[in-house]
């Protein structure tokens, strides 16, 4: 059912067909390569997400560079990883339901297997699932450190569930997963700091109740693209997980530094290959990428290196540009290169990365990838 | 690369792992059969839009019912038509570069092929890809009838592009593709009635122009699911390529009938089933369904039939719901369907239709379908 891809190994970068999603490979090692120096250089674990790239191409070059493992969201994207052999998986998230917990404990067969708890209920469910397939499950109690989704109550609430969690046979209480999502795009660089040590506040006083009821958090994890550095500058996070750092999208483009100015940590690495189909009309042209190959959640994509010209419009397969005054219009069939505004929900529109060396002007593909668990939603 | 379905044939609906795409079989085949009625009683063709369904088993219960064919936007979703026995698609949509225009020739020699134009330099690739596949291309002239997006201005401009497709061997000029996609979710009955009858005077002064020159417009396509009763009123289209009705959807719903009411005239008949996976929080519990599994570029998800319950908030894998002050509170695990806010990126998404029959609530699941074109964007 997968599509063919829009590219082969060895074509030119002109001969790839669009929509197609591109990586540009050297910038995309330089994020990955930026990333581990930093763990290198302040002594922490980084444990990418895989709810970003969906890739266990990714996954193994990230893990080549001193990854502890991936984290994903769903069980389907954890089978899809370990199969790929991804030996050590969190999912940092809740997983109900009878026939996905017992999907969850088959896979701890095959790998080092983590999960987050935030009911009893859970944690009982997973304790059945993991004696019945006879494994060991590494249970996360996860925190509400501000987001306001999922997570226990900070405090005493957390306490109880972690008892629960080291008291059930099958299931090893492994510490915490406070993350904090919505701090990860606030603009602002004191705000956004600011959220998260609001957040650090509450895994301290957690953690300090877990450490005189005698639990031990082997890890607290967290941590995102947009937050990372915060993370670590409190000492109470030992595991960080960001995702969007080895493509980088238009939305964390959006994140100002302690300037004030937008964030260059990381290079755009993803990009939409677009075409324009359409250039009849005076002051617009359309490509052929419309909100099924770029997605809009985080705000419509950003034309690369084109200023003069703006992607105002999406519908599902038409993306309208407006041309600034002096912009030169771009000719029906010319290649427009766009960056998403939100790269994990793009990335799941596709069914192929082809990676690019050399650049996006002259280079070559050299790889085409599949997004395997692209879908992956169970 | 594709991900295993979500349930099994004979399944009780509860036993539907999810996130799934869930079709109320009964409630579709009601709607395809009020379609059919419609172009029987006004004596209209009918050829629904693919872009919707990607679902070459949905076409055939279409065309089972009268439709002439199918529409869709891009080769990559005719070519899956075509290979699953449609023989008549309409690319609604210009197609721009040489591979892929080679690949729509290649498929008229599988089945009647149309697509659009509105540049002579895409006439002129279409003929010499039709000369060298020895195959005859349809080749509709797009206007632009209020939508601000591709097509040349209705009157001599089509006029012109008309006659250059006559004269162009391989090509056989078939009529115009006049679609005001924005016209279909003006809420208002009125309003959008009034954007129609303006994109009319723009039809039928092009037609008599078209006409003068010697042209003959077989076909004048367009309509869709919110204004396709306004085209045929105006007795000047004769083909409509509605998509949404089959399934409905959240934003089709707000739109107004006469007397100011959402409109009921075709029925949801396509969920995504979501289970709470969080409910520790007061006042609020979380499903396993987010912008992954239910697009939100026309808005949110509803939950079905509980006006209790609002669906607040998407995140990549997560829905927030939010409880009215009497709602009863969604407990851990249960149930909840959600209608999408925009059908057609929806099922994109998915890559499987879980079909039941019998409803929601005691149903057994009937029929696995692929999204055999999900994805299919070049």
């Amino acid at each position: 059912m997968s599509v063919p891809p829009p590219a082969r190994v060895g074509d030119s970068v002109a001969e790839i067909d669009t929509p197609a999603l591109v990586i540009d490979l050297d910038a995309f090692e330089r994020n990955l390569d930026r990333m581990a120096r930093f763990a290198h250089d302040t002594g922490i674990r980084v444990r990418p997400h895989a709810k970003t790239h969906k890739s266990p191409s990714v996954a193994h070059a990230q893990i080549a560079r001193g990854a502890v493992g991936q984290c994903c969201q769903k069980v389907a994207e954890a089978e899809v990883l370990v199969h790929a052999g991804i030996h050590n998986v969190l999912v940092s998230n809740q997983v109900v339901g009878a026939a996905k917990v017992a999907r969850l404990a088959a896979l701890a067969r095959h790998a080092w297997i983590g999960v987050c708890a935030d009911d009893p209920a859970q944690v009982r469910a997973y304790g059945e699932a993991a004696r019945r397939a006879q494994v060991d499950l590494h249970v996360l109690v996860e925190i509400d450190v501000g987001a306001a989704r999922c997570g226990v109550a900070p405090g005493d609430a957390a306490v109880e569930l972690a008892k629960l969690i080291a008291d059930t046979p099958g299931l090893s209480f492994e510490g915490l997963q406070a993350y904090h999502g919505s701090a990860q795009h606030i603009r602002g660089h004191r705000e956004r700091r600011a959220a998260i040590l609001t957040a650090a506040q509450a895994v301290q006083l957690t953690g300090e109740k877990m450490g005189a009821a005698g639990l031990d958090c082997r890890t607290i994890g967290g941590a995102g693209t947009g937050s990372f550095r915060f993370e670590t500058e409190t000492g109470l996070w030992n595991e960080l997980q960001p995702g969007s750092y080895c493509f980088m999208d238009a939305d964390y483009g959006r994140n100002l530094d302690e300037e004030g100015k937008e964030k260059g940590e990381f290079e755009n690495a993803l990009f939409v290959a677009s075409t324009v189909m359409s250039a009849v009309a005076p002051g617009r042209a359309v490509v052929d990428a419309g909100h099924k190959a770029s997605a809009i959640d985080s705000g419509l994509p950003t034309v690369w290196r084109r200023p003069d010209v703006e992607y105002a419009g999406a519908a599902d397969e038409h993306g309208k540009l407006s041309l600034g005054a002096k912009a030169a219009k771009p000719a029906l069939g010319d290649r427009v290169w766009l960056v998403p505004g939100h790269v994990d929900p793009t990335v799941n529109l596709h069914d192929w990365y082809v990676g690019v060396r050399g650049g996006l002007e002259d280079g070559v593909v050299e790889c085409l990838w599949p997004v395997a668990a692209r879908g992956a939603m169970t």
